[in-house]
């Protein structure tokens, strides 16, 4: 284990029903906030009605900014952050999935400077302060709700960028299993893929001693396995859905990483596929861990030997568990398939003619470097897309 | 699942070293502390030195109470409260472990509040604030760094109780395995106990749909029963170390409880046992834990089972579960057993005299039960006790 600071503050507030809390957990922040969400499918459901009867009554006014798109854009960011200094308000409020809640910490970081919030992705500075976000969460996926970190793309340059502070743990999150009851099956299998790939960022680690967190993270993989086909085989139930929700906000929540270190480099690789293609985040992770994974897997055989036994039930092969760890990437790419997710980028409709480019952004033209559990640079990248035709 | 909030605000530093970092964290909520602890273990280690050296660098001023006990007495809380109030201390810092930090807990409550703290552990009111509590852990055991609890005993009329407040979360909690390098093994044993009554106070629910929290604890337990018997053999084992005292204080953080009802009758059982006897909490723990089970097993022996097989790689007996839940609570008996500690009243010199009472007291005379995976009367608890013997 490595030395590690953790502290994430986010207050959950679970159950059936509990949007209507979040009048008050607003209030307690500011009465004026903004209202962030993507389409009309909050409308549709009639959880934009229940929101905006519980900050009502809870004395909270509130400007709306909606039209979030999956891959969320620093264009709208830059809007919400001018009617937030327009009209002096004091909490950005996201209902939605990932999506939303990622746009509305930038905003959040926005709100209290002077110059343009891109900056920070692009690594020109640190926040040192935010707005305080909150959420009431409609997709699990993104694990935003709980987490440090905001994704962001540029729509000029098809860049998606990462910020991770601090400042950006939303203060209260509000998660109501029903509320995705609604979504539409590719979207949750979306969904699960995210929160896999979470689990599994953090899981290759070079870090020794990490027994502990290792188990952790097996227990959430377990339980994203086993309701993520459940749920979309029955879209209403809560049993199973209050189970992955959950999930999939302690997957991303920091606790699963303490004392070690995460890889990260198939989420960098995936940024630049839905950068340039716009195609869904957990559609994407779908192809590209498994073609990392073949392309690393012999850097640490045992660790992913042990993965396909515990989490993939794959009976270990003592004398070839070289064999072990390949049948637990065929088992992940057989539970992608299941969810009705490609595993090819044939599948996603991408075609060979800009895996170059994408190799030299991800790694900025080779000035970095991406990935820890193995280092990557743009020669390795492209076999990894290679790997995933 | 049950609807649950969840909020645990404690910041945890972690790693080699990182009490040098108590001052800064200290002075981030007060310049003026009462720093609080028990004998005279922090003095022959340094640790008091470093901790004092820390104060000082980050200008923070202290008044000291030390000589807390295991189960720690109300007197010397009353005592720190009189300290703080005198000395308009800002922050309680607590230097050891659970019995300090408990203190701690209990001081915090009292110094803002007119009457006498002791009212707030009989039931009578809740506290509405309390002084901000630091702590420098010293034992892996009671999880009370990042807890919601604080466990006091009542000197006259041998009475321990507890309170639960969000309130009472610590501000922050540094843990610095190396600092447990000097237990003697006997509370190394017993610390190693607690951890798993805390586990399995959780796990030994009637709520159902409960499967991700169930694999969690189950993760936890692995862990300790893979560490507790590493450290007893090895003492400065940092790698063991560190994942058995990160374990310790998950498992007791409230995150493993959420959307589940805990047990906490053996707790309660075991609390007659030290209130009267002044047994260590986790010697007590080991006696009660097993007999409980015993008297509860036929409940759920799907659960138990499943604990048998899950955590001690007990061979599933699917023609007879009650067997396989049977083997798993031998083999819990044997780990105690095999860290040095009795599982029976007679090991720890306590005779049949007073079991009676020790009935009447935990139910306050059948005017309430105690536990919920098996509510217990008066009876209940003497046939516990029984099967302890």
């Amino acid at each position: 284990m490595i030395d590690f600071d953790f502290n994430n503050p986010t207050k959950i507030v679970f159950g059936r029903g509990v949007e209507a809390r979040v009048g008050t957990e607003a209030a307690a922040y500011s009465k004026k906030v903004l209202l962030h969400y993507g389409g009309g499918s909050i409308k549709a459901s009639g959880l934009y009605d229940r929101v905006v009867a519980s900050l009502e009554a809870a004395g909270v006014e509130w400007v709306e900014l909606g039209g979030v798109k999956p891959n969320p854009r620093i264009g709208l960011v830059r809007e919400g952050v001018a009617l937030c200094r327009k009209h002096g308000l004091g909490l950005v409020l996201a209902v939605g999935g990932g999506s939303a809640i990622d746009s509305a910490k930038a905003i959040a970081m926005g709100a209290v400077i002077d110059g343009d919030v891109w900056d920070f992705y692009m690594g020109k500075g640190k926040p040192k302060a935010a707005l305080p976000v909150g959420t009431v969460l409609t997709i699990p996926a993104a694990g935003s709700e709980s987490s440090s970190g905001s994704v962001i793309t540029n729509e000029e340059g098809q860049y998606k960028r990462a910020v991770d502070s601090e400042l950006l743990y939303p203060r209260f999150s509000i998660l109501d299993p029903e509320l995705a009851f609604t979504l539409p099956p590719f979207q949750v299998a979306c969904g699960a893929t995210d929160i896999m790939a979470h689990l599994m960022e953090r899981y290759f680690t070079t870090v020794e001693n990490v027994g502990f967190t290792d188990r952790l993270i097996e227990a959430v993989m377990k339980t994203v396995i086993d309701k993520a086909p459940k749920v979309l085989a029955k879209a209403k139930s809560y049993d199973d859905w209050s189970e992955l929700m959950w999930a999939g906000t302690v997957a991303h929540n920091n606790l699963l990483n303490t004392g070690r270190i995460g890889d990260w480099g198939s989420h960098d690789i995936e940024h630049e596929l839905s950068g340039i293609y716009d195609v869904a985040h957990g559609a994407g992770l779908a192809v590209v861990f498994p073609a990392w994974m073949k392309h690393v897997l012999k850097t640490d055989v045992a660790r992913f030997a042990q993965w396909a036994s515990r989490v993939w039930n794959v009976d270990m092969d003592y004398r070839n568990p070289e064999a072990t760890a390949r049948e637990g990437i065929a088992r992940l790419e057989a539970f992608s398939r299941s969810l009705g997710l490609g595993t090819r980028l044939s599948d996603l409709g991408i075609g060979a003619d800009r895996l170059d480019e994408m190799a030299r952004k991800a790694t900025d033209g080779d000035k970095r470097t991406i990935g820890h559990f193995v280092r990557l640079n743009s020669a390795a990248v492209r076999q990894i897309l290679e790997l995933a035709k």
